[in-house]
């Protein structure tokens, strides 16, 4: 039976992203500073080797066991649920092979047609709720797991709904001082979890925890 | 020169201290839950050798890795300074040989005579600022650290003021849902943190982090 997690990268300040990343700021990257936080978000990703492949920015790249860990994670997920916001973020940033080569859920009010992307990622259009989403996530999954994606919003409406089994962080030694944080809004259906297993890498600590 | 340290445990969604854990409710410890909260977060230090030598609780106790970063810093600790509310807190709940050892400043608008305590510990009430009660730390440190050891508002203030050279985390695999966040209220002067120094244990991931 596959697996529900999360995967996130989160500021050591807790935010999974800096004030000021919208839709209505993607053309200014000065404002609130936020690519250049995001960027540092990112630092200990983009240099890994599967990373790299990924988003098909060419050969090289680093290998090692942070590379093994991003490269278990991408293996895993056999369907990515995902909110709006970040969806239409991506919409605009990623390139034409978006980067998840699954099926990828995304919960709307939109209607529209299923959008296929070449390398395998065809994004459909939920509009009939979290649990709903899930259902086909899974079905879509078979084996493999299933990523609630983002944004913070998002993951935390499954966490509160009890379904996420384990929550995968990269805690990176940025503090961003405002914008999106994971762990908000939680109500006490949250389960309980341990942690599992860390690997800590100059650029981040990476910890695992599952449900208890 | 002494360094200007910070050491606290942080539930996994960033709390130094769950919600309804006042002054009002020491003797209400079901109020939001907020004793099993606490020793929840505490799990991790509560059987340690030196945790429980620090606070008399007889001998035996764990030794090891945890331990001994337990018991460093509790050696390196030349003064501490902390806010009136933690204070108040402890004036309650210590026992009679408070458990710092060291002169503690304690930032108040409340004058009153230095509280010399068995044990070596004196609380010195300082009305004049978070610049002077550092002067005085320092001060009274000589070669070894000072710690701001809480709460939340006085670290805080500490880091935005540029003067925090180690941030010390054992972050707990617990979620709150609610209470005082360490990260918050952050400016724009506060300092940038590398990683300095990990230790993983069943009960927490302990960091260290230092100024850059």
């Amino acid at each position: 039976m596959s697996k529900v997690f999360v995967n996130v990268g989160l500021s050591l300040d807790g935010y999974m992203a800096p004030e000021g990343m919208t839709l209505e700021n993607w053309d200014k990257p000065e404002a609130h500073d936020w690519a250049a936080k995001w960027g540092a978000l990112m630092g200990w990703a983009l240099p890994l080797q599967t990373f790299r492949e990924n988003l098909k920015l060419g050969p090289g790249g680093e290998t090692g066991p942070v590379n093994d860990f991003f490269k278990r994670t991408t293996e895993r997920i056999g369907a990515n649920i995902m909110g709006k916001r970040m969806f239409e973020g991506g919409e605009r940033g990623w390139p034409e092979e978006a980067p998840f080569h699954t099926d990828v859920y995304v919960l709307t009010h939109e209607k529209r047609e299923p959008w296929v992307r070449p390398g395998g990622t065809t994004f459909y259009f939920v509009n009939d709720g979290i649990e709903a989403a899930l259902e086909r996530a899974r079905a879509s999954a078979g084996d493999r797991d299933v990523r609630i994606s983002g944004g913070a919003d998002v993951i935390q409406q499954y966490l509160n709904a009890g379904v996420v089994e384990e929550i995968e962080i990269s805690l990176v030694p940025v503090l961003f001082g405002g914008g999106r944080r994971l762990f908000d809004n939680l109500g006490k259906a949250v389960p309980a979890y341990r942690i599992d297993w860390t690997l800590q890498s100059p650029a981040a600590t990476h910890i695992r925890y599952v449900r208890v």
